[in-house]
């Protein structure tokens, strides 16, 4: 049965903390006490105890990464591997850990408020489907780019893309031994240069990617109601 | 000269509180003691104390409304009117009330954080090109949904559109003797159905549209900044 697959995590960690204007990779910023990357470890150690946890992070950051797992007494085992020059190179030394018949959600190091449903959802969808992204529906209006100018296109055409992202191992592989390319900005695009289908899971807004200071300011909101729900 | 016209804000407050779980429509629900629509309105005013500002509510809501002025004493002087059953007749019944030439700024009575710089930013456009809508480059990648499913398109050829969204009132008004249509979902789809052009302004992401329960909690953190910037 393809439920009982091993499932991995591969958590891409790879700010350096310039866009959000910190001294801190963003990663490592404390929210409620703790890194932001030691909570988002902790949504899939608690939707499943079982999975196994891989760590991307730039190579300079591995033995500060070593020190704050100490000092916090950090208790979820999980590998940590150093990245690569883009994203998509570091996905690919993650991949690397990864052996045999397996599920893997990709997902990022700086979005630690995703829900262990959500999750669920996706490794299930990936189980049935071979490759599964969490989306919302965008709240904007939205405007496509065109060479006079811009153009308005219905937005319930489109959703905007979250993670995890998950797939069945061989079919992530495959996608990953491609050659980069420019427009893979996450790994559904990679998988899908393959030729396979991608399903959608409902995400959620509260799903949210620390990237800039104003991200930071609803995490430390966020962050308690999460600390309140187990 | 054309910077020169006289400047009208039409605000528009539709919200009934449904999509926010909260008794309250969104527009009254209090940030740092004043109704979110107050901060709103006093952005514009900040921005220029001359502007002429016509706040558009649901019909069984204007007498709250007034009750809420005289309560919280304030001090914006502004018209109110009834709003239509949809976004489109609700902007429409704003724009009957302003004659003669001038520019329109159409904005988000939800929407209380925007800067001062980028309300005039969007006038300038306006005053020189007629039009001019507020966006952001959207963070997270996209995908369009297709008949098969769903593929990956480039996020650097999308814009998400914020409010203001600023014209030449001669333009905004001939744009909505137009009978309304299901693609309309904001201003510059409308006045782009004539033909014209539509320049786009850099936003910002403290811009945001208070519409869900997260946006609320990030609000109550931005507001308190906004109180020290004044």
């Amino acid at each position: 049965m393809k439920e009982s697959l091993q499932q991995y995590a591969i958590i891409v960690a790879g700010g350096t903390g310039s866009r959000m204007q910190h001294s801190l990779p963003k990663q490592f910023i404390e929210l409620a006490g703790k890194p932001i990357l030691m909570h988002t470890i902790e949504r899939f150690y608690t939707y499943n105890k079982d999975i196994r946890i891989v760590v991307v992070l730039p190579e300079d950051q591995l033995q500060a990464w070593r020190t704050l797992c100490k000092q916090h007494k950090f208790p979820v085992f999980h590998m940590a591997v150093p990245g690569g020059k883009t994203r998509f190179g570091s996905v690919k030394n993650g991949l690397a850990t990864i052996h045999g018949e397996a599920l893997v959600a990709v997902h990022d190091g700086v979005r630690p408020f995703v829900s262990t449903g959500i999750i669920k959802a996706a490794f299930e969808q990936a189980a049935e489907s071979g490759a599964a992204v969490v989306a919302v529906s965008p709240k904007d209006s939205i405007r496509e780019l065109t060479e006079s100018g811009s153009q308005a296109v219905p937005r319930v055409r489109y959703k905007l893309v979250q993670t995890p992202q998950c797939f069945r191992a061989d079919l992530l592989r495959a996608a990953y031994e491609q050659p980069e390319q420019e427009h893979f900005t996450d790994d559904a695009s990679v998988v899908e240069q393959l030729g396979a289908g991608i399903a959608l899971v409902e995400g959620s807004y509260s799903n949210i990617k620390i990237t800039t200071p104003e991200d930071l300011l609803l995490a430390e909101v966020l962050v308690k109601q999460f600390e309140a729900v187990p």
